[in-house]
């Protein structure tokens, strides 16, 4: 396979795996059971990623990454919002 | 920043982002709040990641993601064992 291909492909789906996460929560507002030491971790490690990616030159691992930093800032904010409950 | 050392930062801030969900799961045993769509995504992608690092030869890659997987995968076993609780 094509390794940009499949970069790419890798790349959408980790990028887009908080999405059913964060529709859970936005749907039952519940985040009890998530753990935000996991989002700030994932936050800033995917952040680097997107530093690596500008580095290598490596388009799959800029895209997902941002798109999963912004997925996953979206996420911590709603457990900010809902810990309350 | 060495670029070597940049990715092997991110690496192990993204693999070790999974313990404390991993940890909180276990100490509650509650995964009513955790979407089990994004552990079957996110361990499909990480798992194609493994497979790009592997032919981009880039070290930091690979193993983040294959540390990743595991833990993951973990996580999905914790996930069936408690949701019937």
């Amino acid at each position: 396979m094509n390794v940009e291909i499949l970069g790419l492909i890798a790349g959408a789906l980790t990028a887009v795996a908080s999405m059913p996460q964060l529709i859970k929560v936005i749907k039952t507002k519940n985040v009890e059971d998530i753990s935000w030491l996991m989002l700030v971790i994932l936050i800033s490690g995917l952040s680097l990623w997107v530093w690596y990616g500008f580095e290598q030159d490596e388009l799959p691992i800029i895209l997902s990454n941002a798109f999963a930093v912004l997925v996953n800032i979206t996420l911590l904010i709603c457990y900010l919002i809902f810990r309350e409950k």
